[in-house]
C-alpha cells in the first residue's frame, strides 16, 4: 500500500485564526484511492520547521503532499524550500506569467510586483492549473520521492486536487485497481452511545470491517470499509456489514455517503413534484442556507418569511396579535399559524415554521433555552412538535433546522 | 516562556470525516496567555499511535493537552493510555457517575452501560465538570509534567476550557503577568496581495512585531503580535505599527480582534436606533443567518424574504413581472425592486437585496455565474451595485453575503 505525508503551512494555522480543511480532505480523497495517509505536520510559516517537516515526510512516505505557501507574499516558502530539500534550481515560467497577467487584467487590477514569485518554478515540475486563485501547483518527481505543493485556499486547492492531482497520482504512483470499499450510513435522532448500543453485535463481530462512528450536529455517522484482497472481496464483506446496519438503524437512516440531509429533501421533493416554504423564527434563515447550498434547489424552493420579530410574523405571516399575547411567539400556537401563514403566503405545496429560544438569553423556567417548535402544514394539514435541545446559541439553531428537514423528510416519505 | 504540546485524537480526523477545531481553539487561547504551542499531532483511536504521541509530547513540552478519546465507546482510549503513560491507577468517581445518572433522567433516556466508563479517572486527578455533555475532563499533575484531558466535541470542549481550564493554567503553570499585546484588524475588499503592497513599508519595518496576513472568505485578517519585556512595552511596539497600518488601510477597516462584520452591523444599526430588513435571493437566507449568529440581533433585525423563487419576488415583494419579464431576475432593475418591496411589507427603516448567479449552472455569455447585484433602500432613496465574484457556489455565496453587509456599513455610517 502505498503512503502519503501531509504537510499543512501557515503561522495562521497554529495562532488559531483559520482551520485546516486542507489536510482533511485530501486524506479522504486519498483514502478513497487505497492511499494511507501516515502522518501530519502542521507547521508555521517558518523556513527551519518547514525543512524539517519535509525530510520527515520525504524519509517516511512515498508521497509528500503540502498545502500553502504558494503566495505572492514574504510569508509563502513552500516552493523555495522544497527546491531547497530537494536541490533543485528555480526557474521563470513564461507561460503562467501571462496567465498571472491575465488573471488580473480580466479584474481591471494591475499585477502587485510580487505576484510574479508565482511564475517561478523548479526546474522540470509539471504544473498544475488553478482554475481559481492565481497560484498554480506542482508536482517534482525525484527518483522513487515525489513531491505535491497545492495553494492553501480551499477551494482552489480542491478543484486543482480533483482535476490535476488524483489523475496524477494513480498514474504516477502506479496504484493498484481499487481494493478498498467503504459506506457512510447516515443516521439522525439517536446519539452515538445509543447508536453503539443498537449495533453493538455487529461491532463486536465486524466480518473484518473497520466501524467508526462520528457524531457531527446532531447526526452520526456509521463508517464502513473494508480491505481484502481484492474489490470484489472487500465489497462483498463490506454488504453484509452494511445491511447488517442498516437492519438495526433503518428507522433513523436519511441518507448515504455523499448525500446530505438538505441535498435528500430537494430530492425527496423534487421526486415528488411538490415545493416547500418556510417561516423561520430562531434559526433566522439557517434553514433556507442549508437547502440553497444545494445546487438546482430552486426547483422546489418557493422560498422562506425570516420572521424574527413578532412584527414580521403578524405583518407577513398573519399570526394574530392575540396568539403570540396570550401564548408567546416561542409557542404551539404560534408556530402552528406561522406554517399555516407560509402556505397561505406561498403557493407552495408544504410550509414548515420554527420558533424556539436560540439564547443564551430570553429563557425562562417555562420556556428555557434550547425550547423549539416546529410545525408542518399541507392542505388542510397542520403538526406541531415539540423539542428541546441542549448546547450553546450555535449548536440549538443547527439542532434545530436539522430535526426540522428530518421531520419534513418523515412527512414526506 | 511555558510550552504546551497538542494532541487531537479520533480516527475520523486522518480519514477526513471531521475538522480538527479544538487544537485550533487552544492554539488561540494558549497565545494569549503566553503560552507557545510548540507542536500538534493528529492521530487515530490507535493505541500505539497515541502512546508515542503522548510520550513525546511529555519529553517535549510543559503541558500536554488531549481533545477526543473520553467518550463511552471502545473507541475512546485517551484516559486509559493516559493512566498507562504516566503510570497511574484508575479509580470509580462516585459522584459522576450520579451526574451521568442525571444528565440521562432529565432527557427521559436510560443511561447505556458502556457510560460507566466515564466516571473512571486517573487518581488525584483534578475533573474538570462538563456543562454541556456526558464526558468530564481532567487534569493531572505529576511532578513538572502537566496533562490536561478535554472531550472531543467542540462545543464542550470550549466551554470547558474557559470554565476550568485557563484559571487552571495560569494557577499551576505560574503564568507570569501578560506580557504579549496582539491586535487584528479586519479588512474587506482587497485581496492579501493588495493589501501587503499598502502596507509593504510597515512590514519591512515592523518595529520588533510579527505582523500575520490571512485571507478568509472576502476578508483579510492582519494580525499584529508584541512579544518584549514587559506588557507595557509590548502595547507600546504594537500601537505604533497598528495605527501605521490603520493609516495605511483604513478605507476598509470593518473591525478588530473578536468583532464580525455581522457583530460590527447589529452594533452600528442599535447606536442608530435603526432596523433593517432584507429581501435575498441567491444568498437564500445566508445573511439573515449571519445577522442572527449575533446573539440580541432582534432589536434591529425585523426580518428577511428569502425570495429564491421568481413567484415569491413578485407575490410577496411586489416586483413586476415585467421588469423580471424584460430585465431578468438576476439585473438592478429587479434588485431595485426587490430593495424597495423589502422596505414596503416591512416596517425597517433599511431595505437591502441581493439578486444574483450563485452557479453551478445557470449563467450566460451576457451573465456569467457570479454576477450579483446588491440594493440598499432606505426613505425615498436606492441604490445598486452590481458586482462580480470568482469562486464555487459557497464562495459566490459568501462573498456576495458579506459585500452586502459590507455596503451597510458604509451606508450606515
Amino acid at each position: 500500500m502505498k503512503t502519503a505525508y501531509l504537510i499543512s503551512t501557515g503561522t495562521e494555522l497554529l495562532l488559531g485564526l483559520t482551520l485546516d480543511t486542507n489536510s482533511i480532505f485530501i486524506s479522504e480523497r486519498l483514502e478513497k484511492l487505497g492511499v494511507k495517509v501516515i502522518g501530519k505536520s502542521i507547521v508555521g510559516d517558518n523556513k527551519e520547521n518547514l525543512i524539517k517537516a519535509f525530510k520527515l515526510g520525504l524519509e517516511s512516505a512515498d508521497v509528500v503532499i503540502t498545502t500553502g505557501g504558494l503566495g505572492p507574499t514574504k510569508d509563502d516558502l513552500t516552493k523555495e524550500i522544497a527546491c531547497e530539500v530537494l536541490g533543485i534550481q528555480s526557474v521563470l515560467n513564461k507561460k503562467v506569467e501571462d496567465n498571472l497577467q491575465n488573471f488580473f487584467a480580466k479584474r481591471n487590477r494591475d499585477m502587485p510586483k510580487s505576484n510574479i514569485k508565482q511564475a517561478m518554478f523548479p526546474k522540470d515540475a509539471i504544473i498544475l492549473k488553478n482554475s481559481i486563485g492565481t497560484a498554480p501547483g506542482m508536482y517534482i518527481d525525484k527518483g522513487n520521492k515525489k513531491t505535491i505543493l497545492l495553494p492553501g485556499p480551499p477551494n482552489e486547492m480542491r478543484k486543482m486536487y480533483e482535476d490535476e492531482v488524483e489523475p496524477l497520482l494513480i498514474r504516477e504512483l502506479n496504484l493498484e485497481e481499487k481494493k478498498i470499499a467503504t459506506k457512510v450510513i447516515k443516521v439522525i435522532g439517536p446519539g452515538e452511545s445509543q447508536i453503539e448500543e443498537m449495533i453493538a453485535e455487529v461491532m463486536n463481530n465486524p466480518n473484518g470491517c473497520s466501524i467508526v462512528l462520528l457524531a457531527h450536529e446532531g447526526e452520526v455517522h456509521i463508517r464502513v470499509t473494508a480491505d481484502r484482497k481484492d474489490f470484489k472481496e472487500s465489497q462483498e464483506n463490506l454488504d453484509i456489514v452494511v445491511n447488517n446496519i442498516i437492519e438495526k438503524t433503518s428507522n433513523y437512516i436519511y441518507g448515504y455517503d455523499e448525500e446530505t440531509l438538505p441535498s435528500n429533501i430537494v430530492k425527496l421533493l423534487d421526486k415528488k413534484g411538490k415545493t416547500i416554504a418556510f417561516a423561520e423564527s430562531c434559526t433566522g434563515g439557517l434553514i433556507s442556507k442549508l437547502i440553497t447550498d444545494v445546487p438546482g434547489s430552486s426547483s422546489v424552493f418557493w422560498g422562506t418569511i425570516v420572521s424574527y420579530s413578532n412584527k414580521s410574523k403578524i405583518g407577513l405571516l398573519d399570526v394574530k396579535e392575540n396568539t403570540i399575547n396570550k401564548n408567546g411567539a416561542v409557542s404551539e400556537e404560534t408556530a402552528y399559524e406561522m406554517a399555516k401563514g407560509a402556505l397561505k403566503v406561498s403557493d407552495a405545496d408544504i410550509g414548515v415554521a420554527v420558533t424556539g429560544i436560540a439564547g443564551p438569553d430570553g429563557g425562562t423556567e417555562q420556556k428555557p433555552v434550547g425550547e423549539v417548535y416546529i410545525a408542518i402544514a399541507f392542505n388542510n394539514y397542520c403538526t406541531v412538535k415539540k423539542l428541546r435541545f441542549v448546547g450553546d446559541r450555535d449548536a440549538i439553531r443547527m439542532l434545530t433546522a436539522k430535526s426540522a428537514l428530518d421531520l419534513i423528510r418523515k412527512k414526506i416519505k
